[in-house]
């Protein structure tokens, strides 16, 4: 059996969590499997590294950021190298340019084009552990480059797909993917197992288990993953195309993201294309927009809201007024209290019902929906922020979900 | 002009010192020359990583060790590059990978076989200072390697000779090359030029400022190098074939090793090979002798003596004893508080007096003498460590050098 395992760089970030690493990565070594491990920078030598280059220069060229960042996995992969030695097991370290990893050129956000699996497949034969760094390619300028966010995890399902691997186990600092986030609702109940779809909109909405790129990767090659804790041994969830169980729960969890924040350009003229010219000046430059609602129209103007993630939401704004001269709109308004409120579930594309139980949960717990956007295994709710712990609850109970 | 500069570790041990070499590449750049750079790791932080790598395991492979050191320079050439760009200039960093520096497969120690100048010569033509990692290689397998010492040195002079630069200076924390060590002889003074042979001696007997693999291929590939300090704006000393002297000085520096350690052979038979067979053990080791004395014998059995570097006499020693059946000897003698001194000079092959006025002055300091040793343009002798500081500065006096 071929395993890729991929460890954060918690899970990495000291002398004794690499040597608790190899331990674990041995043992299925020595069943007889192949063992391909990615790992991330340890700890918080990524966050270190970028003070550095900030004193030197507050705006550092993209291409060097890349270059100093992909030092931090070498350590790793390295480190963790020479502590399965010192447990008797032969390890060999790759970096992005040894696999080859490829990817298209954007520095800081690039994408994995193509990985040249020789090399994994020769040092496998050769009965050594394969240890490769995550987050990082090289361009067709044989240039460093990283992935950008959840990139480890999309390393590891990457090389999953190139090598056919029998599972990509992703480990991480919780025991697998939850009805809801523990934290929010303390009765949330951990999934056995879930298809990439489910798992794809909990991501995008903010479970934060898995990078929905790594999910998405895992959905087009068919890569069987498994999310899973890499403090104990318990079974984690396992993540493929179809679940094995003949009655569907109805919905598999309830998602909630804070980190989003509310922006609507008031006063546009009611006309044809004006939604598309907002979103367009925003796509432009690389914002991507989420949740959308548009004012029926009253006279000659209307309002359209949406969402976005709140680290672009200056950025948006600053574009937005110095569009006024081609979209019109009287003012922008922002919200910064809000949240999504998600229920995601295969199920739910054949019970129709599932809409009008989640609004009622939410009616009885006295919470205002805002704006709803619905997909065929989603429906997502804007609320006040200080209602989400609340409204997840109700909704999670409605659903019955501890059971 | 072709320009290649080499920092150490120290000089770009802060943000900065950094920022400090950063400014000095450019005013060179701005002049209109094209700027190569050639950087060790910041500071401690190899020491840093060792630590880190023995903590995991005493005994770490060594081509794991490679992998994660040669991490060390990536970060410097990568903070380089943003310096020099937020100072307005455009630079790029390169590793071995991307050069590429192709060496023999010896993890450590490898040595460079060939570099590819295209990439380098590519941005050079695209007005850019290029950024080197020194100090590391890749070798046939693609597998990161590291030079061992004075690595950057020898990194630097490789590729200021595929380039054919017109210089290669090599920055350090000294003025240049000194007709001794000034902390030793306060009276010491910088040479202007010295030839490639005399530095090579100098380099080789421990005057510390170059390693002799670099002069070696400097030598070999006509480098004209600038030993020059990173502190201040002063000439430095020009290292090259012939120097414009037409009244050559007699020698052009004392050189003093205290890092040496003396074995000796004892009650070996007095036949023929009985050399032979102890100096092929030890350099079957790798280990390098030096200094050689034999006895003249007297009956069967004789003594050898020689010297080596203290880091190795340890082993040495080891091998000596396990080899008791093939040499024969009755025991081994070890001294360490040695010291080798030499006078240096290209003159001296034409001045029949110089050993002479060498041990005169050594006898008039009542110092003396265990072995001798000689070459075309260099005399070494062996004397007590406790008399070394002495010895060097009556030698040093003898000649006249500080004139």
């Amino acid at each position: 059996m071929i395993v890729v395992k991929k460890f954060g760089g918690t899970s990495v970030g000291t002398p004794e969590r690499i040597m608790n690493v190899a331990k674990r990565c041995i043992e299925d070594y020595n069943k007889g499997n192949d063992v391909v491990v990615v790992l991330s920078a340890m700890g918080d030598s990524t966050d270190d590294l970028i003070a550095l280059a900030k004193q030197l220069n507050p705006n550092p060229p993209k291409r060097e950021l890349d270059m100093l960042m992909s030092t931090g996995e070498q350590v790793s992969v390295s480190l963790m190298a020479m502590a399965m030695a010192s447990l008797g097991v032969r390890a060999v370290s790759l970096n992005a340019f040894q696999v080859a990893m490829h990817t298209t050129h954007t520095y800081g956000n690039a994408r994995l084009k193509r990985i040249d699996s020789e090399r994994i497949r020769h040092e496998l034969e050769d009965r050594k552990i394969v240890l490769i760094t995550g987050f990082q390619g090289v361009n067709k300028y044989d240039d460093v480059t990283t992935l950008g966010r959840g990139g480890s995890d999309t390393t590891a399902v990457a090389i999953a797909a190139a090598l056919h691997a029998d599972t990509c186990e992703i480990y991480t600092d919780v025991d697998g993917v939850y009805t809801a986030d523990p934290r929010i609702v303390p009765n949330a109940k951990k999934l056995e197992e879930i298809t990439y779809d489910e798992m794809l909109d909990l991501a995008t909405l903010g479970a934060g288990v898995l990078h929905n790129r790594s999910v998405e990767l895992a959905k087009k090659y068919g890569v069987k993953l498994i999310v899973r804790s890499s403090l104990n041994n318990s079974e984690g969830t396992i993540v493929k195309e179809e679940t094995k169980l003949v009655e569907r729960m109805l919905i598999s969890g309830v998602a909630v993201d804070r980190n989003s924040d509310r922006i609507s350009v008031i006063g546009v003229k009611n006309e044809p294309g004006v939604a598309f010219k907002i979103f367009d000046v925003l796509a432009k430059a690389g914002i991507n927009i989420d949740v959308i609602l548009q004012s029926y129209g009253q006279g000659d103007t209307k309002d359209i809201s949406f969402t976005l993630p709140s680290d672009r939401v200056d950025e948006a704004v600053e574009i937005l007024n110095n569009s006024t001269d081609r979209l019109h709109f009287e003012r922008v308004d922002v919200r910064h209290d809000i949240a999504k409120l998600s229920v995601v579930g295969a199920g739910m594309m054949s019970n129709p019902g599932v809409a009008a139980k989640m609004f009622e949960a939410l009616y009885n717990a006295n919470i205002n929906i805002s704006m709803i956007s619905t997909s065929e295994i989603r429906i997502t709710v804007l609320i006040d922020e200080k209602d989400a712990v609340r409204g997840a609850q109700a909704v999670h109970d409605a659903f019955g979900l501890e059971d």
